[in-house]
């Protein structure tokens, strides 16, 4: 039997949370989900417990080495790559597909974003298990999960037939829609989101990307080599050529060009976790509906979210749906409904030449 | 010719400015009048102009000593008089007055408090010179705001004939008004402020507290006799004694029971300071009406202050009238128009065993 894998993609440097996310800390790094672990460091545990945690691979940039590994201490060097440039997920996916291949070459792999949030782990698991069944059978296999409102902020995979219990055929893949069209494939029912959760055998991935994306299988096979060539040559090659690499993602590269992709529907409150807000419903609030990672005195208010990197006090009088977020630089002030125009702040810091 | 002297009451602990102004560091230590100084520093300042400066002394509490003499590096050790506790004005006045006595027995004092904002120096400045000579003549002088709106949290003065120009006789001192009163007295025009601003002899307001706090009178010659003593000897008797003085203010101590009390009515643009709502409004703005004392990114953003004491970036997004407070160990966040309630914040730390 083929042995199970995970991939844990880790390479993102949103800035919808600045200022908690930054450069130097993204998103993934950061405890978002109403727990105190990070959402790196829950990918990885809910990934250990599909593959056991030796077949876990995180993929992660070379700048939050330190941090993954502080993050992630039971994780063998050997798990951890690390890129010296971001270059979306198509040379992530491929690069930690060369690397089970070398230990399974017939392993099946599933390969799942950081910096998602996951609330029901046991329907979790037991849809990842139908999904890993399709996947060894030879199909790419994604996970579509119902929509449960008219998103606008994600892709969409169309549905089509059942092949199996639980496993249709992916008849399209479609970009971010507009709200009208985000509400017509709510009705529809026949739309899902598109979680970025992919599931493959290694030989019908490298296969793909061999057809799709042949710079990239190209590099794969220098890769392999590389390692063969002896310690360190790897690394060498990776420092010296991933910059170059083409930067598209799977979904665009492979999963769009590709047939016979697969869709488990899903359903267990996954939450892409994409602002302020999205932290603020996840999060364990109190009665009044406030949330804080740090010592909270709410007096008339209510439906805040308020976070401190210090672990300082903080004091909300007289206020409805307000967002807080302070670090030793900087503090964001904000109301919930702003959330998504933290990016405007970014780009505003950017233009006037500060880091963020 | 009487020399003139300034006592400069700076023992203040109040929280209304929390949290900014701490135990460790009251009102009068913070700038907070929309420039670099404190407003302990603005008011030795003025002052200083009203009187040279090495005849100005500064009575604070013990507590406050490293800080005072931080800020006001000019001052001799002799000039500044530390409580061991804050017994209100009148023990703050009769020992600063006991002081002057020993300089000059007709020097002529202002007494002022150090955490009022002067808008307008130069009248200041004319009316103190005025005040200054009603005191010389023998009669407590105080100095009265004319109102600009029917404020209840001030005390009144009621004025009554006049007996020079632009000096009159106080008819009563009026307790702080309801808001019916305090219209009455607004559209009335015949009451003003209490600044708490009070100019007297050193002979005149030794007599009155000798006829109506006889106590305090007695405590007074002992410091005088103590002095005399030697070094350090007042400073025993201060340590062993200041404590124990009744606390109570001048104004019902001495003002509202001796005869004769004269009023000068001012004009300089005079503000007690009594909230953040206060200090916003006092305070440089830029053109959107936001205030701040750090680097702040406002975006959608009108009529706000926002502070911090680590000069860490401020982003605001999307609100208005808010009022921002960041310390090293706590954050407050509310709508101006809750500026008043800070004291139930203060409470509310105080009751749950904090320190404020």
């Amino acid at each position: 039997l083929a042995e199970r894998f995970a991939i844990v993609m880790a390479g993102g440097s949103g800035t919808r949370f600045w200022p908690a996310s930054r450069g130097a800390r993204p998103k993934q790094f950061l405890a978002l989900s109403g727990s105190d672990e990070t959402l790196l460091q829950a990918t990885v545990r809910r990934a250990s417990a599909l593959v056991g945690s030796e077949r876990v691979l995180v993929v992660t940039s070379q700048r939050h080495a330190a941090l993954a590994r502080e993050q992630l201490p039971s994780l063998a060097p050997s798990q951890l790559l690390l890129e010296p440039a971001g270059r979306n997920t198509a040379p992530c996916i491929a690069w930690g597909t060369a690397h089970v291949r070398r230990r399974d070459p017939e392993g099946v792999i599933v390969a799942l974003p950081a910096d998602a949030h996951v609330a029901d782990e046991a329907a979790f698991g037991r849809t990842l298990e139908r999904a890993f069944q399709a996947a060894a059978g030879g199909s790419i296999t994604t996970l579509g999960i119902a929509p449960t409102r008219p998103e606008t902020g994600y892709g969409y995979l169309e549905v089509g037939d059942a092949v199996a219990d639980g496993v249709h055929r992916v008849r399209a893949f479609v970009e971010k829609p507009t709200r009208d069209r985000a509400r017509a494939f709510l009705e529809a029912g026949t739309f899902l989101w598109n979680s970025g959760i992919f599931l493959f055998r290694t030989d019908v991935i490298l296969r793909e990307i061999e057809r799709h994306l042949p710079d990239l299988a190209a590099f794969v096979a220098r890769c392999d080599e590389a390692a063969r060539a002896g310690d360190g040559q790897e690394t060498a090659l990776v420092a010296s050529e991933y910059a170059g690499l083409p930067s598209i993602s799977i979904d665009h590269g492979v999963m769009e060009k590709a047939g016979g992709i697969l869709v488990v529907p899903a359903r267990f409150g996954w939450d892409d976790l994409g602002s302020w807000a999205a932290a603020w419903s996840l999060a364990h609030r109190d009665e009044h509906d406030n949330a804080s990672n740090t010592e909270l005195l709410a007096i008339d208010a209510q439906g805040c979210l308020a976070r401190s990197t210090s672990g300082k006090l903080i004091v909300l009088l007289g206020m409805q749906d307000m967002v807080i977020v302070d670090t030793d630089d900087a503090l964001l002030v904000m109301p919930r409904e702003r959330a998504q125009d933290v990016s405007k702040v970014v780009s505003a810091l950017k233009a006037s030449g500060k880091e963020v």
